[in-house]
């Protein structure tokens, strides 16, 4: 039973990655679609498929009681009427430590459901450190595929 | 200028690897949709984004001689009228090598145009060696999310 719809896919990846920062296992859970083909690779781990299994993954995660910081950039929309494709650039430190921020690269899709988008697949993987991205100078400016 | 035609984004893929193995360059690019912003990320590497550095990307992959024979299984098909995405496993050998073969997790974008259906983003990370896939017992039938 979802609580909450998201108009749009944008609306649907801004509560994913709040969910994420805020370690907050229903928030997150609202983001996906509740379907038992829904795809969640976390970085170099293997690959996850069905509600349940996402969940329990990120209960995994979240019961850390670690709390990550988490910047997103470099978004690339490849979008269509009922489901979009967004590729970002992660970098997620975690809250009170001095350690540097890890880079990740990170594939989202989103399915337009009868309540609005929610996700069906994040595949994230680590990338290189300081890595030049193509076309840094408009980081901030999403770029969409017509 | 493309002389080939997909019909469904499942024919794409199939090209895809076909051109991959056969380390065909212009087979490969056949496949990719000619635009600014599909996006590339090859196992550990960064985001390349748009036909000319994806295509300089295969060219250098292709470049080093080596044949590959790569095994897609566990297809899960997230698909929509217009843009189509893949959740495969690919085990990745090189011809003539007795090193074992890589696991590799790819997501894999096909977006449908004027001219069939293309390539826009292709994911791929190293996976777990031996890990254990969701529901390995129908490796064959891809699974569709409704």
């Amino acid at each position: 039973m979802k609580n909450t719809t998201f108009p749009t896919a944008q609306d649907a990846e801004a509560a994913f990655y709040e969910a994420l920062e805020a370690s907050d296992l229903e928030a997150m859970m609202e983001v996906w679609a509740d379907d038992e083909e829904i795809v969640c690779i976390h970085p170099g781990g293997s690959r996850l498929a069905g509600f349940a299994d996402v969940r329990a993954s990120w209960a995994e995660i979240f019961s850390g009681g670690r709390r990550l910081d988490v910047q997103v950039s470099h978004q690339v929309v490849l979008g269509g009427m009922m489901l979009a494709v967004h590729s970002v650039r992660e970098s997620i430190a975690v809250k009170g430590e001095k350690r540097a921020a890890v880079p990740v690269s990170a594939t989202n899709a989103y399915m337009r459901t009868g309540n609005g988008w929610r996700m069906i697949l994040h595949h994230a993987s680590p990338a290189p450190q300081g890595a030049t991205q193509q076309r840094p100078a408009e980081p901030e400016t999403p770029r969409v595929l017509h």
